[in-house]
């Protein structure tokens, strides 16, 4: 693969998605070519399938549908924009991939981490990201911040149980798969968190340049 | 579980529908407390599911995919449909389940019988069918009556020659996973296939009842 691979991971509520478009004007400014995605969504069909996921009148959806959806939409956003892109040389930044997953149905769900990483590497076919940055947050916090929205969708109306899972699981996973992760403090400024995700994948940008 | 769960499998073509309709009546006239129901599809998740795996417009849907969303589609089926009426005591009569996707997906597209039932087994979970009616013909007969509709879906559109694949993986799937599977020879008049249907239903039945 020619281009270079990079996904934001965390807890509902830890800025990745604010810290994204900053990261944009970064690059942009550089003139580096890049793209964002993300999931669930990221192709057509993907966001067909998000809107089946988190619409809120689907509130009998199945776990194991759940996760299946995740894991088609997730090898739709592979076959048809990431691969790609890496392809053509570009950095690709994605909010959220398999990690979110593992922590979202397999540890909060219930439905293990081992099945839930199965059925997601049949469509993933071995492409792992070169950078995973993780936004770490206590869920307290992310919590109190999510209640201050307007209208969650089926997945942020979880109860803080559910949240509390995930956080759990993320924490598990970063024992478990380690590899090209670093973990950045989400509870610092917004300014403190951009310099150090942008620090982390310069770091990337000339590893790859040597 | 207290019903009983029979499928029907078999190429494109080969006349499910139309006995489907005529066992129903049969079923009807005996009074058995019974459901008919088709996959992909069968609940409201699941028709927004097939809407996007049969939808023309999405001849870009990756392979792998293409079986992750069938297998969502059965998980949400199993999870909210099939496994609730078993558990009434009804009988259940499912167009297309599990040997559809391992024929199509895993022969057809070429993923691997092995590999698409994992992901499907992950929302299976261990519920096989007490009856499976496989309805044989040969794909050169079902494909010149597939060529007389006036609007075929995404897959009905492949090639003959995928056509010959599934078939194919229908021939290798009757030799690997025999148990509980009846066919049917799907050439004879209508009125036959009725009688062959009705009678393994019937011997299913007296079993049940013994």
């Amino acid at each position: 693969m020619k281009g270079l691979f990079i996904t934001l991971e965390g807890p509902d509520g830890s800025g990745k998605s604010t810290i994204i478009k900053l990261i944009s004007d970064y690059l942009r400014n550089k003139g580096i070519d890049f793209i964002v995605t993300r999931e669930p969504g990221g192709t057509q069909i993907g966001e067909e399938i998000r809107h089946i996921v988190l619409d809120e009148k689907n509130i009998n959806m199945g776990r194991e549908t759940e996760a299946l959806l995740y894991a088609a939409s997730r090898a739709q956003h592979i076959h048809e924009k990431i691969r790609p892109s890496l392809e053509e040389g570009k950095l690709v930044i994605c909010d959220r991939f398999l990690l979110s997953s593992l922590a979202y149905q397999g540890v909060g769900r219930g439905l293990g981490i081992k099945e839930v990483k199965a059925i997601n590497d049949f469509g993933i076919k071995g492409l792992n990201p070169d950078l995973i940055l993780f936004f770490h947050i206590d869920p307290e916090v992310t919590l109190s911040r999510k209640f201050l929205e307007d209208s969650p969708d089926r997945l942020e109306r979880e109860g803080n149980e559910f949240h509390k899972k995930v956080y759990e699981g993320y924490m598990e996973l970063l024992k478990l798969y380690p590899e090209n992760i670093k973990i950045i403090d989400a509870t610092k400024t917004i300014e403190e968190v951009l310099e150090e995700s942008i620090q982390k994948i310069e770091e990337l940008l000339t590893k790859k340049g040597e």
